[in-house]
């Protein structure tokens, strides 16, 4: 937790549950990115955190960005956001708001389907495309499904197409999965984006940038490697393929952009076990998978959690939320040991859940309200 | 589909994705579980659908409540419910909230640890009071974790000493699992009650009530016994044990008294295939995990799912949500065949989507909107 963050805690005792954000922290992760990736166009998946501070920040430290819907768009542009530095990187746009960003100015769109492209060609005339490919996601904590991409053959006659249809076949985009652990993983996918510029060269077709989507980490229980190892597995794995000939480089870090700039605290609402001789205690608190901590789901990612009452004596628990609905449960096969003494009142702080926490919260489960941000 | 929403969907075209719910359809389930459960006081399971609209029908239907949370016991106020008719039915509650549902006059709380009975005899010092239970939830579609109840000897304890909190030990609740199929599971579950009341009565204590929770089912895509079959099934297993000593009877209906009432319109985005020889299309929608469909998680729950080309030649697909989060997929193993002339600005409704869709619905996860409702 970082001293500002400490400070706030202390000072303004905010009502639980409740994210504190530093901003700070988001200000040196976008720094590190431009120092160790100087090549790289640093486009933030808004979706990660769309606070408007956060944009805020970002758009005068000068960074591009990634935007997932018309109400991203809209946040961006009304930040300062200029839209030439705007991908709509969701490869699934109704036409109308496809229309809209171009109306604004956006000049750059993702896809990965016929479908897809003509309805960019026809509501964005000329701009810029580049198609998703499918990559394995071995090593990934948040794995992702087949959603998004399409094979490399498919990728190559869509691009040639592109260009039948008046628009700038651009690049490549792909996503090694979320949280990717295995640096390996870029060159793979690597290998495949090689091919296809190789293939599309000789179909008359220079592609100018690849867009290396996301997937480095934020820090969480597992120990993951520091920025400069996943920039050099890039770069090594770019130069491989490349030679000295490097295409134009687009990252979208989401949750290493924020993730570990947010603290969220809870309160404990009960401490209880389901029987006299049970071994494990059960803590409840205010903060659950519908109002903060949704990545918990499957226990994909694990947290690191303090207490108030660190320090002292500590047992095996289960955490979950305060819904009456019985998904919601924390962690329940990952062990976590707190302390033997907490009880209602105490407080339990969450950390690096700056990234998708707030925005996936549910309207009103259960009656509970979203949870509260704080940006400092 | 009820002709009443046929007709709003055809008459009002409203924007995509929204859940329209028909408040006759509610009407009628009341009525029903009147007709077939009488001896049994219903508490409507507001977090099913929190919509003013419905819980004001009920009210003037002369249901009872069970509520979640402060924010649930102030709209049932709001609605004009007598807060005699209030069960606050979370084992899971905050002192000070508990206190504020008391300050309102609500008398009846539930509770499964000794830590939150300590809380309500100060908080609501003489309330009634109802002690959870786990049981088995083999059958149901939506089984419960271990999050909710204790077991039978902690709550002969525990309802001992709530007598001597002064409170009143009122009775025992459980749960069955949410879409139990299964209709011998209430006889399982009375079998442990009806111990636990006779071993209290030896200590003295007469419970008044038993909560038979929710789990009655709606229509979904599985064939499903209709409400007379499960108040059967409840009826013979509370007689099998009480003989004709019945005890109160309280249930929980939630999805059972709206699921059927909602239909979710969405609009299909993108139809595309990954690869040319690809045999399964790949469905988008305007709704997906986080505006509306989240008890798609896991494919617990399979709607019913009809189009606007239905009748024409179909073939399998995969349907899945608008965001750029990979888990927002909606169907993937469980197979839905839909029209092959299926297109971007086609509609595609979801069935008996009146439960547990539009306040599971996030914030604004990748800049969408909630998704909206309307009660006709």
């Amino acid at each position: 937790m970082t001293k500002r963050i400490q400070q706030f805690l202390n000072e303004q005792k905010p009502a639980t549950p409740c994210v504190v954000i530093d901003l700070d922290v988001i200000k040196n992760n976008y720094g590190s990115m431009r120092t160790h990736l100087p090549l790289a166009q640093v486009f933030y998946a808004v979706k990660a955190n769309p606070a408007p501070e956060v944009v805020n920040l970002l758009v005068n430290e000068g960074s591009s960005f990634d935007v997932a819907s018309v109400p991203e768009v809209d946040l961006c542009l009304s930040q300062g956001a200029n839209p030439d530095n705007i991908s709509f990187g969701n490869t699934i746009k109704k036409e109308p708001h496809i229309a809209y960003a171009y109306s604004k100015g956006i000049r750059l769109f993702a896809f990965d389907s016929e479908e897809e492209l003509l309805k960019i060609s026809r509501a964005a005339p000329g701009s810029k495309v580049y198609c998703r490919i499918l990559v394995e996601n071995e090593g990934a904590q948040w794995p992702l499904s087949r959603k998004f991409g399409c094979e490399v053959e498919m990728a190559e006659d869509l691009l040639c197409q592109a260009r039948e249809l008046g628009l700038v076949p651009y690049g490549v985009s792909f996503h090694v999965g979320s949280q990717q652990t295995d640096l390996s993983q870029w060159d793979v996918a690597m290998t495949r984006v090689a091919s296809l510029f190789m293939t599309l060269q000789e179909r008359g077709i220079e592609l100018t940038a690849i867009n290396l989507g996301g997937g480095f980490p934020a820090h969480y229980i597992e120990h993951v490697e520091e920025m400069p190892a996943y920039a050099d597995a890039v770069m090594r794995a770019i130069v491989g393929h490349f030679g000295n000939r490097l295409p134009k480089l687009m990252i979208e870090p989401g949750r290493s952009m924020v993730g570990d700039s947010g603290v969220l605290q809870a309160e404990v609402v009960l401490v209880s076990r389901k029987s006299n001789d049970d071994c494990k205690r059960w803590v409840y608190l205010d903060a659950g998978k519908f109002n903060g901590l949704a990545e918990t789901l499957d226990e994909a990612i694990t947290y690191r959690v303090t207490t108030s009452r660190d320090g002292e004596e500590t047992e095996p628990v289960i955490l979950a939320g305060p819904t009456c609905d019985s998904v919601d449960v924390i962690y329940e096969k990952k062990e976590y040991s707190l302390p033997l003494g907490l009880k209602a009142g105490d407080l339990v702080q969450f950390h690096s859940t700056g990234a998708y926490t707030t925005s996936y919260a549910s309207v009103n489960f259960n009656g509970f309200e979203p949870i509260k941000a704080y940006c400092i």
